[in-house]
């Protein structure tokens, strides 16, 4: 993509009550745009990672054997009442008003639709277990929207809900979905640590988090080098004590974020909403539930707070909007311009993503904006590199001085 | 797919009160769910389709150089006011409160959105043209939901947003979207006439909608066939007369389905809400405007209404969930269930897309599923066909019987 053509415009200025630096980076860099108060567009280049992310997810549930369907975001007070979450939950849930007064509200969670939807459509053993997860976009009427993508008022989710004929094949299948899981924060470029956690306000049952260590995470959790202690609303550790389980070494602190979260649903809601089935034998039993969530655009905000430095962002390859920054410093040079556009043609045919700074603007500024967007390899071509390529990864210091040879050699087998 | 394994659960019976061939089709065959009026899950196979209609569109978007962005549902009063549409708009937006009392809506359209983003990033005409564009859920409070996926209380629109220095410069690329329409109408199955229109609620500038003739489109269109009449609003010509244009023909009326619109906004949104810029010689003037919808999910109940027969829907192949349905009736019979089995694997390995009926179920039933489901090519294997395979194209009455090399070859070259 040539640079003069994209809508591609860092600022200066952002909003003073952003103080989470994953918004102040996304902000400044050009990826998203503040709407209102935890409510964001996505930039042309903040869509593209946002869409890395998704298709990662995607690409690792599937392979547990999630299919893949779309609920929506409108839903009827009925179906709440049945969980009695309509009152519970009255909180972060945006209610509304329907044609001829009908009470709606917006999905904050979907047990309730998918529950629906599998009891009209689920009655034996044979049919389960059944595995049926969405990508969309869910509402909350969060209170402190402050955190950037950490915590949005309207934000995307990855929620996978599963359906086992008894807890026995629930357990299994939480070990693979756990497993599954650690995979994909890997690939994400992120450390993710799990921490057994109580359920809050959706169940009641055991459940685990997901938690990336951060400085500037909303969750404190209090850990210990020979694994994890537990998060602190179950913690009765204090800091500096010698952790129980090893008997080694001395409890820490941190502040993180949480990216993920898995819970054993059991059959809290199949008794709500009558979800059963008949068994092997054909008695009538209820259909025992579990449900796992992960932020995309969480994640993403996690990614920024994870993998910066003071210039800007670093994104990991794996969820880079584009692999290449190409800087074309010295646009009056005819040389320096023909290496530079032969270079961007030859790359994008082997299939390389390149964003080709050919804009009119002065090399410090270009530099500069570089850094600030964060794209893996930056390639520069300037009247002081003459014939050759300056090749710098973000994530290092090094600058080397390549032949073009030399260079496609090495994006090639990096 | 195996579709033992595959959430796919057709039903007899379908709300009463979905009178419209593309509901009652795609709840039967099981690509929907009805959660309420207007309001529908997309399942496994309807998801697949709509992800499929929508890359089509995406990929006729970038080529007329659109940028994808994502905006969000959620919106702030203060914008809406500033167009006075908060008002005017009121009977179809969904208005709710936020935090503190704050005055929400959901994005019925984006124009307000699009036009705050574009002003706080563009001044000069360095910056134009700018074409944005996105596939994002949208809401309105319908009076009548009652045309299943033609008319949705929350539906996915592909709304692309353009910006210019001047009336010329919009028109010339007014006119490449209207040639892009057509060739993503042709991609889908879809024989779309255009229609010049007045522009609604929207706007009062010169507009065009693009129209498939259906038995249950919610339009009434005047067409001649020497081309197309003007739509019933500014209609002055009866059925029956002589068409003013070609002065031959006699003008016919039919019902049809508005599958996309065209704006020329001009100035009007970038008046109201003051969206400005510096021409070549430093004067500051508005930004001209167009705006160009299409509903992917109105596009897929439009095919369904368009292709389908007593017996089901029938897919164009650009669009189908599965190009093809291998049916094996004879599961006790060891030499079917080879075949199959091996036919399953040949034809994945040459990248076609199967969904296998390996289901004990009666032969009767999976053929009728299959008509009913309606994938471009169904493939039997029975007791019947011995060591041939049967070969049917859902929308031919012709049946054949290949061995698998001579199957093989036709699905490299249909």
């Amino acid at each position: 993509m040539r640079q003069s053509k994209f809508f591609l415009k860092t600022i200066k200025n952002i909003p003073g009550e952003e103080t989470a630096i994953n918004a102040q980076l996304l902000l400044r860099a050009g990826f998203i745009d503040k709407l209102m108060s935890g409510v964001y567009t996505y930039l042309p280049l903040g869509l593209k990672v946002l869409d890395k992310i998704k298709s990662i997810i995607r690409e690792e549930m599937i392979t547990v054997g999630g299919q893949e369907i779309y609920m929506p975001a409108l839903q009827p007070r009925s179906l709440w009442e049945e969980t009695k979450r309509w009152e519970s939950m009255k909180n972060i849930l945006f209610q509304l008003k329907g044609r001829g007064g009908s009470d709606l509200c917006l999905g904050a969670t979907h047990e309730e639709v998918v529950v629906d939807l599998v009891r009209k459509r689920v009655n034996s053993y044979k049919d389960l277990p059944l595995a049926l997860f969405q990508i969309q976009d869910k509402f909350r009427n969060e209170p402190r929207a402050k955190s950037g993508l950490l915590r949005g008022r309207e934000f995307v989710m990855k929620d996978l809900y599963s359906f086992h004929t008894d807890v026995n094949n629930l357990e299994d299948y939480y070990e693979e979905v756990k497993v599954a899981y650690f995979k994909i924060f890997s690939r994400l470029g992120l450390d993710a640590k799990i921490v057994e956690a109580s359920g809050g306000a959706f169940t009641s049952e055991y459940s685990h988090e997901f938690q990336v260590l951060t400085e500037s995470g909303e969750d404190t959790i209090f850990w210990c080098s020979c694994g994890w202690a537990q998060n602190k609303e179950v913690c009765q550790i204090s800091v500096g004590q010698i952790c129980p389980a090893c008997k080694k070494h001395k409890v820490s602190e941190s502040r993180a974020i949480e990216v993920g979260n898995i819970f054993k649903l059991g059959q809290k809601f199949s008794r709500d909403m009558n979800l059963s089935f008949m068994d092997k034998n054909g008695k009538k039993d209820f259909i025992t539930m579990g449900c796992y969530g992960i932020g995309p655009s969480r994640i993403l905000g996690s990614i920024v707070e994870v993998h910066h430095d003071q210039q800007g962002i670093i994104w990991p390859a794996t969820v880079a909007p584009y692999q290449i920054h190409l800087l074309l410093l010295d646009l009056r040079r005819e040389a320096s311009r023909i290496l530079a556009e032969a270079l961007y043609e030859k790359m994008k045919k082997m299939g390389l993503t390149v964003l080709f700074d050919e804009r009119v603007e002065s090399p410090g500024s270009k530099l500069k904006e570089a850094d600030l967007v964060g794209l893996p390899i930056r390639l520069v071509i300037s009247e002081k590199t003459n014939t050759l390529v300056e090749y710098k990864a973000r994530n290092s210091k090094d600058v080397l001085l390549l032949s073009e040879k030399e260079l496609l050699n090495k994006l090639i087998t990096p």
